[in-house]
């Protein structure tokens, strides 16, 4: 069978299966926005890689070279953000065609050193090699405290859901582009920027937490099969800005939609229990929902209950 | 300029230059076959990374997927091992086309798990993305004792030069088969074995360590760059095995230029001061050179001497 009738959550389960760890220092591998390492008595160790591939995550036409740069910093950067974490050092590998000129990749390292300035990033190595078209792939180290490592299993009954801001917008900007239509989502898409200090603040009080890469319906899903657990999503309390709905009408298309079905939003959802309110009342976040009992199942209530599916997928989805 | 006119070398100086470090725990960045990090009282923690791309590093009409998979792994492993450590943990990033096969997938994995268990790999993460072609991201974490840890900064002016084994079977296989012609050295090319345990016993008594995965040329002139030294290699004295030095001739081609400007053949390099060789007297390992003071140059000695130049280029050669 063809990866695009399978879909990347049946391949990595499939080859989850087969995978066997050697180590007892792997606090965990497989099935977290990183891999989360012992260190020492405080910190453990955080890994995450992500790859963005000319034409699929990023077009020539729309970016620049320094917002492929920027926007592959800080889609790994969300990554350590939503274990509760801040990165450290990386490792950049770029593929790309013999024909590149030496202004792109110029260009191209000026949006990934700015980030990493930003974010006090060292580039510690990396690899360079020639392929038929552009592939930035990063990997990225990090820590976090032990006690405020934040894993999608740790969800409890009952918890609250939140996230820190609007969802959508991305793929808002993304559907503008690829119709030819001009709004103001494009901005989101083309320049996301990561909840790295937010999710600092958050991991000391939050249970699960993850970022919003895939989708709000995704990201819900992996939490609570992480976590063996249900879930409730209001639809009518998923945060959208005013440009979302705007250019989703453009689109002739739900809003909500994008914020459940899409990705690359960088925002992060996490899971509380309601009596810790309180501590996180300074910061910026919207409840959209609630962990329940795992018979009771994983839905959307909209007026109606509806069974949540996963959203973007790397080789089912059409983008 | 188009890369394929400036060459890999001078992107990578060009890229390092700007590049910022804002944290005393690096030992080593960019520059070696892994990154160093600070890691506990005895240890180091290495990082390297390497990509094998399709029709580049691969072609799948002679490779068997699980060929692929277990090459991406030594080639990673072989950058581990020439720092004198061992690796423990791996994320794989795959980038695929979505009409690629499921099987493929299986018999690539078969073949990465393979090697993995060989040495004892956590795989731990890793990421999948759709692309037009294959392009296959190791990331590898080991370890060395700091006593063991072999740079290519290390090598002292009278240091003899020696490699762990024949050099240039690797390219001459990969020749034979552009070429449609047969031969022992094909197996070499695709079935390539690093080595680890010589590279382990080594590191507790050589200076500068390398693996030749760029032509013995490459590795020469990167130890003395990196050791602000010089060096001559003596033609004469450069291990060629009979398969090679047939298949060359099948090519018309000097078996010596395989040794010297091909790649991937994951020997050894190293230097050793002369008196230190009884140490290892145990290791099959064979004198090819020796490390000069820096004004007297790089190059190679055959019957007249002659500037050394730098090997195999990603941007530059063909293969």
């Amino acid at each position: 069978m063809e990866l695009s009738g399978f879909g990347e959550i049946e391949l990595i389960k499939k080859i989850s299966k087969n995978l066997r760890l050697f180590s007892k220092d792997v606090v965990k591998g497989i099935g977290d926005d990183a891999a989360v390492l012992k260190f020492d008595k405080k910190h453990y160790l955080l890994l995450t890689t992500d790859t963005l591939v000319e034409d699929d995550h990023f077009n020539l036409k729309w970016f620049t070279p320094e917002q492929i740069g920027s926007k592959a910093i800080e889609s790994n950067v969300s990554d350590i953000a939503s274990m509760g974490g801040f990165p450290k050092y990386a490792l950049i590998s770029l593929t790309m065609p013999k024909n590149t000129n030496t202004n792109f990749v110029d260009k191209l390292y000026n949006g990934i050193n700015k980030n990493c300035k930003k974010y006090k990033i060292n580039i510690i190595g990396g690899n360079l090699s020639n392929g038929k078209n552009i592939v930035i792939n990063v990997m990225l180290i990090g820590f976090v405290e032990k006690k405020n490592l934040c894993l999608r299993s740790n969800a409890k009954i009952n918890d609250l859901i939140l996230v820190t801001g609007n969802l959508g917008a991305s793929r808002a900007g993304l559907q503008l582009l690829k119709n030819n239509k001009k709004g103001n989502s494009i901005n989101y898409y083309l320049n996301p920027k990561c909840k790295l200090n937010i999710g600092r603040k958050l991991s000391n009080f939050v249970n699960a937490m993850e970022d919003v890469s895939d989708g709000l319906a995704s990201e819900v899903l992996n939490i609570c099969n992480e976590s063996k657990t249900g879930a409730v999503i209001y639809k009518e309390k998923i945060p959208l800005n005013k440009n979302t709905i705007n250019d989703a009408k453009k689109l002739k298309k739900d809003p909500y939609d994008y914020a459940l079905f899409g990705g690359e939003d960088f925002e992060l959802i996490f899971t509380i229990p309601e009596k810790r309110l309180n501590k996180i009342k300074g910061i910026k976040c919207i409840v959209v929902g609630k962990i329940l009992p795992k018979k009771q199942g994983i839905y959307l209530f909209d007026k109606r209950k509806k069974k949540l599916s996963y959203g973007y997928d790397q080789f089912k989805s059409e983008i």
